[in-house]
């Protein structure tokens, strides 16, 4: 397999574009592409404070790399979810998040649910005594909130997130399941900021998972390489595996489905309930002030009443 | 496990519902459960003539004897459409279909796709060179443009197809990651009259395969118990196998699936174009006189053109 731009030896086959590039030539394009669907979905600017989600995984890592990069304005969130096992996950992924930032002299956040809550993510499924999707949903439901609460605080423009087409396609699997409109209806890549909410973006969403891998590996970003224990039987993982197996079968699913989704959207399937700016801003939650749907006290405080 | 009405050895178990029957009681309950969804959905009355597709296997001789049953007014129509393979599938299956009919005095239509068109479904396959999936493609569009026109030459109320859960669950499931609008507008288990088509509906869509198997298998019912040999690769089976290892792990997901679905359709999910009767009028077939979007020659008719 030869690099279409120059014939080289490629180190990637992308078989839903039919190209196939070298480790120079990709590294050009990923990037490229990137800036391509910033452009395209509207999602910020090199004027504006972005506040990226970080985990020390391959994926927040390579889009923080290539943000760096292409010049945008981003300072990276770790959030210690206190996930240990026999790993010790947490704060091995905690170091290279902070390696990598280190050496860019980048502001990298970091916060500890445990030191900031008095629990870590571990203990309070435990106490809520909730299963191992459950955990995740709580691991998911914390995150958000303090990445919300982070980014109003530190008054970013916009939050960022690394999701790519694999896990982009493995939620929106998922909500077809349950036709969820309220969820089917947020699945854009571009959330604009509204009730408390600040602009969510994923610049990632169109790359498939050994994409960013594949971009982390030759640009030789250290990162940490072990799924988070409790992923293993997830929900979302299996789904996931059965897109893999669709994407065997017929190369170009995975973001097919995604695209044609995007379309429907635009289309106006999912027609969504529209609040006023009023009626939000009255939809906050007591105890943190951050917004919720019901006006009450939010999922996220609910956690750790007694 | 015992019969939850009467203490008997249960012969079926349905654990999306968490209900075990005897033989006695699920013979009574699936009539009653389909009397519940043709009432539901409002499909048709028992003072109104209908046509049901008779393929020969166990959904639509099922659906028959059911309706039957319960008094509706209804004649078979079944469609030989030349497939042999090395079982005669074609003729073995229209002579289930007629011994089911002559059994119980009832009037089954018989048609055959070469006599009438001088090519069988293989032989058009063959001739336009389309692939497996496209062999049943074909299929589907020469069945609906002769059913439709059966019922319009015969002056039915309704076209009846015994689809079950199983067949509902794949076509949305492969229809969602299409994303076609469209073809999304149109999964409910009745579809109204209107531009030349009549009424559909489907008064098996909420029974999972095994239910109406059980049926046909506890009445005695004989049937092809063949599938039609060009359904295996199809992209339709492919997805009836993922619906049920999902059913394995999250027992009742192919009926959520459905029923979730049918709610976000009547919460104005996927709102449809409304084309007004005069214009539905206009769009017909020069040849056929049947509905076509483009107004041009249909589908069907551009199978034959030379």
């Amino acid at each position: 397999m030869r690099c279409r731009k120059c014939g080289q030896k490629a180190v990637i086959n992308m078989r839903q574009h039919r190209l196939a590039l070298c480790d120079e030539h990709y590294l050009e394009w990923l990037p490229e592409q990137t800036e391509r669907f910033i452009k395209k979905y509207e999602m910020f600017t090199r004027y504006e404070r972005l506040l990226l989600a970080v985990s020390g995984g391959k994926d927040s890592l390579a889009l923080w790399d290539v943000l760096w990069r292409l010049g945008y304005n981003v300072d990276g969130l770790y959030i210690n979810l206190g996930i240990d096992g026999s790993l010790d996950y947490s704060n091995q992924s905690q170091r290279f998040a902070q390696q990598f930032a280190d050496e860019r002299n980048l502001k990298l956040i970091n916060l500890n649910v445990h030191e900031q809550y008095g629990e870590s993510i571990p203990e309070i499924a435990q106490r809520t005594r909730r299963g191992q999707d459950k955990t995740c949903s709580i691991c998911g439901l914390v995150k958000r909130h303090i990445f919300n609460q982070s980014a109003r605080d530190g008054n970013y423009d916009a939050v960022i997130t690394a999701h790519n087409l694999d896990d982009e396609a493995a939620v929106l699997l998922s909500n077809s399941l349950d036709w969820s409109l309220e969820r089917l209806g947020r699945g854009q890549p571009l959330l604009p900021a509204g009730g408390g909410f600040v602009r969510k973006a994923k610049p990632f969403c169109r790359f498939y998972e050994r994409e960013s891998a594949a971009y982390t590996l030759l640009r030789g970003i250290p990162y940490i390489h072990e799924e988070c224990p409790y992923s293993t039987g997830s929900k979302q993982l299996f789904f996931k595996q059965d897109l893999n197996r669709w994407e065997e079968h017929m190369p170009g699913t995975k973001l097919r489905f995604y695209l044609n989704y995007l379309t429907a959207l635009d289309e106006g399937a999912f027609p969504q309930r529209q609040e006023s700016p009023a009626e939000l801003d009255q939809q906050r939650c007591p105890i943190c002030g951050q917004p919720t749907i019901t006006g009450n006290t939010c999922a996220f405080c609910r956690l750790f009443e007694k």
